[in-house]
């Protein structure tokens, strides 16, 4: 097999533009617009197959459990799968960008892409010392985010399919600090607070601290506007938090930024003549609510590179082909990342929920192979997106049979 | 009520810019990327708040009926409405720019948009000769078509949804001569040949001729690239139209262009600051299958005149409502031109299809407030057009009702 397939795992003579004026690797983290990333399955197998698995997986956090937080202060745990699956959350700085120390990529920072050729792949850039520079590349791989200027010269094509969504809901983080140098709540759980058209959820960080991420619609955030508005919000809907998070720190940390936008990237094409080809965000930017945002950018990859082995490496054969397998299973975990947000905020706390992960759990215990939840198809296989929402739609058939003739029988 | 509506109806002191670099007064028909306009109620409603409906309506084509051609060469009329309801064709060079016979507005073609600032309202133009051109707005109106440059300033704004949609059909026209100088089939029809994947319209023009619009996918126009091919393929689906176009015309110009790309476009919100708002084709390209693209963004003008007149012309709150008030309607249209893309090329031809035509005007007849066609909601009245769709929804589960029980009665 290929020795490359990561935006930072290319061809030897490969080189990589960052458009961030600074190498991220000295960055610091930017506080407010972390977002921690969740590592499964389908991350885990890309990373191992440039060898890079254990080295990342042993920086992250294990999370084998989701745990609920109702109004009255109980917790119930929800497990994600069966033992001994869990994801892995990283923080944003330690995953990307150790490519240098695995093969002789170089990495250019500080690059920002001013234009490239749909002909010739020439590309320009514009450097921090405000100098030009040309390059000329076979191949150009736009992983440059949910903004890419890479797909801007896609726009210009004829018959390019692209939306962007913005969903009615912000973003805002908090920080938990430690307690007598322990995490504040159990650690290994993704903590989620559902409040309908609103929730907060809580991840743990190597350092101790929790980020706490409240998601709710731009207008609710416009009715909070004074520190003790928000104290009287945190009472009413999230009181256990405030004692961990400190009504001072919340008081303050609330106002720090203003809520952060989420949005919902898809597009296709994902190649342009045989000069380039979109990856990770910049062919699909999904909401966070499924943590199969860099999982799915890491499988593009993987799938990238199992389709230059079938037609060797020739671009113009596969370009078109990578689109004609990639796109419907992004558009497919798109769609359930924005179908999870309604999820997450209003069934998960419902016993009718879990009602029916019991119902789904059991089936997968008696029929391991016919019926599996679909958290785990998604999660902890590698079956296509969107065959797992196929599977899902017919086991959402059986299911629906079994549970009604169980509430008919008395169960 | 205020003077102005329409592109070119704007106060008196208004300037209009077009990219064209020539006066399109004086261009002549590009052929083969026409595309009949169809004048309907709400286009003429616009008209004639301006003082224009006469002027153009003279111009017009009345159209009453749909014509639908079988494989075995039989026609049946379909009619539009009741008696009086018509939609007028127009030819493209008829309608635009006839502002400054009716204002003192200035029209500035050949004027191409670089940049325009989203704080101050400055715009920069490249004219033809080179030279660049500064002017200052008020209110910027981006009327500048599908792939509007005003627009691209909106998508570097956040949370600006916007998506780009282009069906799988292309079109390709053709031109049908007149005989004896007049016109080879009945004029005052849009004659259609639905075959399910694909279909061919043809449409009446003042010089006695047809325009003959084929669509088809793309990739079966891919299969068809000789004219030994072409005439085979209308052997075998347009038998009747060959005579009338003639062979030897049918095998040249079915390769003068190749096949017309089709896009849906919708966005939101039609307004940036209190600087800029879009309006037609600019906010929302639709597909052409239901003749509502010039007919929605006249009525844009209407909309956007009622609100300056209720919110007594203060931009700061005109704008954000216009974009609450029109943006359903919008997305309305543009989905109901989608849907009718696939309801032109399969059911029309169906008995099915002229049954449900007969039951809804049958009930129209005896209820004529309460039922009313979706076609004559959307083309005959200004019933906003996302309330058509709440109606339709409504009439089609009482249709249901009354179509299933006089089957089942044996009607």
């Amino acid at each position: 097999t290929r020795p490359g397939i990561t935006m930072n795992d290319c061809p030897e003579s490969a080189q990589v533009h960052r458009a961030d004026f600074a190498d991220i690797r000295e960055a610091k983290i930017v506080k407010g617009r972390s977002i921690n990333l969740a590592l499964s399955h389908r991350g885990r197998q890309a990373l191992k197959q440039v060898g890079m698995e254990d080295t990342i997986v042993s920086k992250g956090i294990p999370m084998h459990s989701r745990m609920i937080h109702s109004l009255n202060g109980t917790q119930s745990p929800i497990p994600y799968g069966k033992k001994g699956q869990v994801t892995l959350l990283m923080q944003r700085l330690d995953t990307p960008h150790s490519a240098e120390t695995y093969s002789t990529t170089k990495l250019n920072f500080a690059h920002k892409l001013l234009n490239w050729s749909t002909e010739t792949g020439a590309m320009t850039f514009l450097r921090a010392d405000g100098a030009k520079e040309e390059i000329q590349a076979d191949l150009i791989v736009g992983c440059d985010g949910a903004f890419s200027a890479i797909r801007k010269q896609f726009l210009r094509q004829s018959r390019f399919n692209f939306s962007q969504t913005y969903i009615p809901h912000g973003y805002l983080e908090l920080t938990m600090p430690p307690i007598n140098g322990e995490f504040a709540m159990k650690p290994n759980y993704l903590h989620i607070w559902p409040r309908n058209t609103f929730m907060m959820i809580a991840l743990p960080n190597l350092d101790k601290t929790f980020t706490c991420t409240l998601f709710m619609p731009f207008d609710e955030f416009e009715n909070v506007t004074t520190g003790d508005q928000v104290i009287e919000f945190f009472q009413k809907y999230f009181p256990d938090t405030i004692p961990l998070i400190g009504a001072d720190a919340l008081k303050r940390d609330y106002f720090r930024l203003p809520a952060q936008a989420m949005v919902s990237v898809k597009c296709s094409p994902y190649h342009l003549s045989d000069k380039c080809v979109l990856m990770g965000d910049a062919a699909h930017a999904v909401v966070p609510f499924y943590g199969q945002g860099m999982n799915a950018g890491f499988e593009d990859c993987l799938v990238f590179n199992e389709i230059m082995d079938q037609l060797n490496e020739d671009f113009s054969a596969v370009l078109p082909e990578y689109t004609r397998v990639r796109v419907p299973d992004d558009h497919a975990i798109a769609d359930l990342a924005m179908y999870n947000y309604v999820e997450m905020r209003s069934h998960v706390n419902s016993k009718w929920f879990l009602f029916r992960k019991y119902v789904d759990n059991t089936l997968h215990m008696i029929m391991p192979r016919t019926v599996i939840p679909l958290y785990t198809m998604v999660t902890f296989t590698r079956i296509r997106y969107h065959e797992a929402v196929k599977r899902w739609h017919w086991q959402d058939k059986v299911r629906h049979y079994i549970v009604h003739s169980s509430l008919y029988k008395g169960l």
